[in-house]
């Protein structure tokens, strides 16, 4: 049986899952999950991810969700020379693991709630943004990026001079960002930032799953 | 040159490091981060950490920063052996990072911030502790605490039948919100959380160090 992935597109966190599998070329069906009627909510899809976010993963008899998890088992199991985890040596292997780190605990929180508060709560749950708290992250997301703009003048990637998942995990909140947010001009002044983005998402693999990707 | 830790023991994500260093037997020199002085926003330790966070790491040539990717680096360095990291199958292994992930995401953002406004902010900052912060992170930390309690009725380790990162990366949180709040019968209710944290807790590589983590 394929592995089936259950989400959908427009997710950040399942395109993270299905930018990996594309990267890969291994086969997978997409399994809508709705959304707008809380389907993750509910069960049974509560008992594929107990809490209730999107999404979830069935390959055979293995079950998983959280999607950094997912990637890192894709790459493992069906990725062994990809690269995108660089296990060749402890040391290869920690600078990826480190960003990827980077990017869950220091970029994601600030550009998350961005987008979260331009997107999701006007179009998905009726609300109005709040301004305060878009301004607050983006003066977080800023000094997270200070530090990125450092990173990619010494190296082409996160991790070194190759793609790694810790450049893929980043790509679903930028999207939004940058398509779809009035703050795409904070990567103006980045000039390594803006080329390491350029590089990451016009790859065929991601480009393939960007362009269904929508919040409006 | 030994391996070298700049943190302090009660920093939480220092512990994390030390109780791995702790578990494998592997020589390490601690240096002391003066916190109080700001020490960890100044240069020089903003080369060793560019987001000015404890701790910050090096072993020979290799500098690094996140606990989480320190921890996983230690034990493929030198804990192949160890099963911490159960990377005999990527199926065995995606047990580990899918909770590891879960310790991330869902877990340390609502005991953290418990700890943080009880302990932290008082004693540390000179403020106030935000009672309505901690109850809504208490009513979070409940959410996923139930989630643990069922699949801890099923496995007495979070990714299988032995111990590994995924259970070691919860401990210094839970040691503060367990010895240092007012909230340590949120576990009463919980019986194979409570038997989780008794068997993780009570090691002797993880006694040695919560010996010596006060924030009082």
């Amino acid at each position: 049986m394929a592995i089936r992935v259950f989400g959908f597109p427009s997710s950040t966190c399942t395109s993270r899952v299905l930018f990996v599998l594309e990267e890969l070329g291994v086969e997978y069906e997409l399994i809508p999950v709705n959304f707008a009627a809380g389907e993750h909510k509910q069960h049974p899809y509560l008992e594929r991810n107990p809490f209730g976010q999107i999404p979830a993963f069935q390959d055979g008899d293995l079950a998983l969700f959280e999607s950094r998890a997912i990637t890192r088992y894709l790459v493992r199991k069906y990725g062994k020379d990809s690269g995108l985890l660089k296990k060749t040596t402890p040391e290869a292997a920690a600078a990826v693991d480190q960003w990827m780190e980077v990017e869950t605990a220091q970029f994601d929180p600030a550009i998350s709630t961005i987008v979260f508060q331009i997107l999701v709560v006007p179009f998905f749950l009726g609300g109005t943004t709040d301004e305060k708290v878009v301004e607050a992250q983006l003066a977080k997301l800023g000094k997270v990026l200070d530090v990125y703009e450092a990173r990619l003048s010494k190296s082409k990637y996160l991790a070194g001079e190759s793609y790694t998942l810790a450049d893929l995990h980043h790509i679903p909140c930028i999207h939004y960002f940058l398509t779809a947010t009035p703050h795409a001009s904070v990567f103006d002044s980045l000039p390594h930032v803006k080329a390491w983005w350029e590089a990451i998402s016009s790859r065929p693999a991601i480009a393939k799953i960007t362009a269904g990707m929508s919040l409006k």
